[in-house]
């Protein structure tokens, strides 16, 4: 394994990882100032490094074996990725930017990955999760979603439980689709139990992670750290359903604190499991979706989902509404202009500019530069 | 009846009414240009005011009868409403702004009534829109839609029409609320003739309106003039169920267009009847709403629906997601300031600013000003 990460490095982490929680903002915040190994030590030898550990962590230190764990690790087929890593998503650096590491968001320590496929290959994914007890209608939609994005060439990412879930990877592997689990307990476990297998064949094919060593038993708070995992890798979250107290939402929130696309697929007003959806369509925090085209337009890779529309920019605008196109034409080129400028040229109200303005840039053809917009360099053809 | 509308002025207008189709532009600016008796003269002998009428049209109109018309209409219980009437609906004007004129919606010159309700009642109110086509479930919340609203005081508009529109009236009734149609032919016609009992209900307790005189049959231009009628004499449009071609969709764009606010119900995205819906919500032409809650929200008079919440204000900010009250609070209270420096104090990208601002702004809390955002008074508490 070519690394810029050191041995020390990664087996300070490793140790670490068994210490902590995940996402515990001490840990990110130490390890990101004096390094992990400095850190560990620091630890190790009970100099209070202003963390707040409690003092029997030398103690539980001293008793660890990671060399061990990474040699059980590998003979389960189970490779241990840190920073520095050829293969690390550093996509994940997201999660230490201000604010973040607070809400218990800082970076994984090192993430536990089984399964042929590379970490980095989520650079483009998407994750598709929602409610465990999803109704038909739901399951059939996570299904064709996940189809419909794996076989676009998006990785599908969600959390292999029940409902949404298992849908949304059953959906990717219909289509020989690439599809990964990231788990709230040690990738040697089988969490739900019933989904032994559709884990064994996602480890097979696919990939199984967490930031959780082997072993490790899932607990709600690792429910909810898995969750900044998963929009944290992706570059955006479609949330098929949800009731208003379901733990897709925290998935949301985290895609929305980290700027990835926040998508959401409407359903009966009349059932429960579509309240948490129409909250978030309802007060922004997501955009309304109804097909993988739609989640295409707004996270696939530029013009890849169009191959078969030869004239993708062109075909784009002509996809869009009057009024958007009528923003489009009052945008510059060149130098950037103020929503309102760009309202008065195009005969619109400000908050309808604005609307349209930030719609434009969701699909990549328009940008936002300091005060004002201008069109994106795709855009100029 | 009081009035500032001149008889002349009256009788030309229901002369012109029989001569022009709604909307047209020629008769919208020279009736705002030369006045509604001048341009009837002029046109009347045939001196061309450059309105590209047919020459015709001066035998057309010499053998009118227009006081005729409006005894006949008398008889029948229909009085002619025009600018300068006490209850003419001065929402109409914004017809009358830059853009819409062109695109056949000028203000209609007047408007027959049948019914005990005043006109200038609808000033609050709320259109109730969709397919004809409707499903059970479409047909369910727009009659819930009706009800809500009309509980609350507000007028519900809309088309009587089948579907999604007989819904609302219904739903509206039911709870003794205030239902007013807006037909696309002569309040003495019943179209559909199976609604006729529907419409007798609706002149005996409510309101029938039509810009087209007594007798007037219905055409496809006529009906899309309708709309733009139903959008600019309410405050704000709820598209329950619409397909992709739907001529609700027509409505909602003519709210769009004059600024009021336009509203989506969701529904499966398997759903034909939904597609259009889920299209306006998608492009950011329709907020989402779910409930009639979620529409008083929208439109209601301010606090009017609150009365079971007194500290209004402050609850509507605590019914805010974390991060529009971010927004909220990086809103300066006097000077206006740009969404850039708003969005650097909230911590939040430009985009999720400008969807929070829009948000804002459609609850009463924000005001735009030029350039800039500041706080609405209400918000100030």
């Amino acid at each position: 394994m070519t690394s810029a990460a050191s041995d020390a490095d990664r087996l300070a982490r490793v140790a670490l990882s068994r210490l902590g929680e995940p996402g515990d903002p001490r840990f990110a915040v130490h390890t990101a100032q004096m390094g992990a190994p400095a850190f560990h030590d620091a630890l190790l030898h009970e100099r209070d490094p202003g963390s707040g550990v409690l003092t029997d962590v030398a103690t539980r230190l001293a008793a660890m074996q990671p060399e061990r764990d990474l040699e059980l690790a590998a003979r389960l087929g189970i490779r241990f990725v840190v920073p520095g890593d050829a293969e690390w998503p550093e996509q994940l650096d997201g999660l230490m930017e201000a604010g973040e590491v607070q809400r218990r968001g800082g970076p994984p320590l090192g993430l536990w990955a089984k399964g042929p496929v590379r970490l980095d290959r989520l650079a483009g994914s998407l994750a598709v999760v929602g409610s465990r007890s999803a109704t038909t209608y739901g399951g059939d939609l996570a299904a064709a979603i996940g189809a419909g994005v794996a076989r676009a060439g998006l990785p599908v990412v969600s959390g292999a439980a029940f409902g949404i879930d298992q849908a949304a990877h059953r959906g990717a592997l219909a289509v020989d689709g690439l599809t990964v689990a990231v788990l709230a307990c040690g990738v040697d476990r089988a969490y739900p139990t019933a989904h032994r297998s559709l884990l064994d064949h996602l480890a097979g094919h696919g990939l199984v992670v967490s930031e959780l060593p082997p072993g490790s038993a899932p607990t709600r708070l690792r429910f909810l750290a898995r969750n900044r995992l998963i929009a944290a890798l992706t570059r955006g979250t479609v949330v098929v359903e949800a009731a208003v107290r379901s733990g897709a939402l925290s998935t949301a929130n985290w895609a929305g604190r980290l700027n990835r696309a926040v998508m959401g697929v409407p359903g009966p007003v009349t059932s429960a499991q579509s309240q948490g959806v129409h909250e978030l369509v309802r007060t922004g925090a997501a955009m309304l979706v109804t097909s993988p085209e739609d989640v295409l337009e707004l996270v696939g890779e530029s013009g890849a989902h169009l191959v078969e529309e030869p004239r993708g920019p062109e075909r784009q605008r002509d996809r869009l509404s009057l009024r958007h196109q009528q923003v489009l034409d009052a945008v510059p080129v060149a130098r950037p202009a103020h929503v309102d400028s760009i309202s008065r040229s195009a005969g619109l109200s400000i908050s309808d500019t604005g609307n349209a303005l930030v719609r434009l840039r969701a699909v990549g053809l328009v940008e936002a530069d300091g005060d004002g917009w201008r069109l994106a360099a795709l855009a100029h053809h």
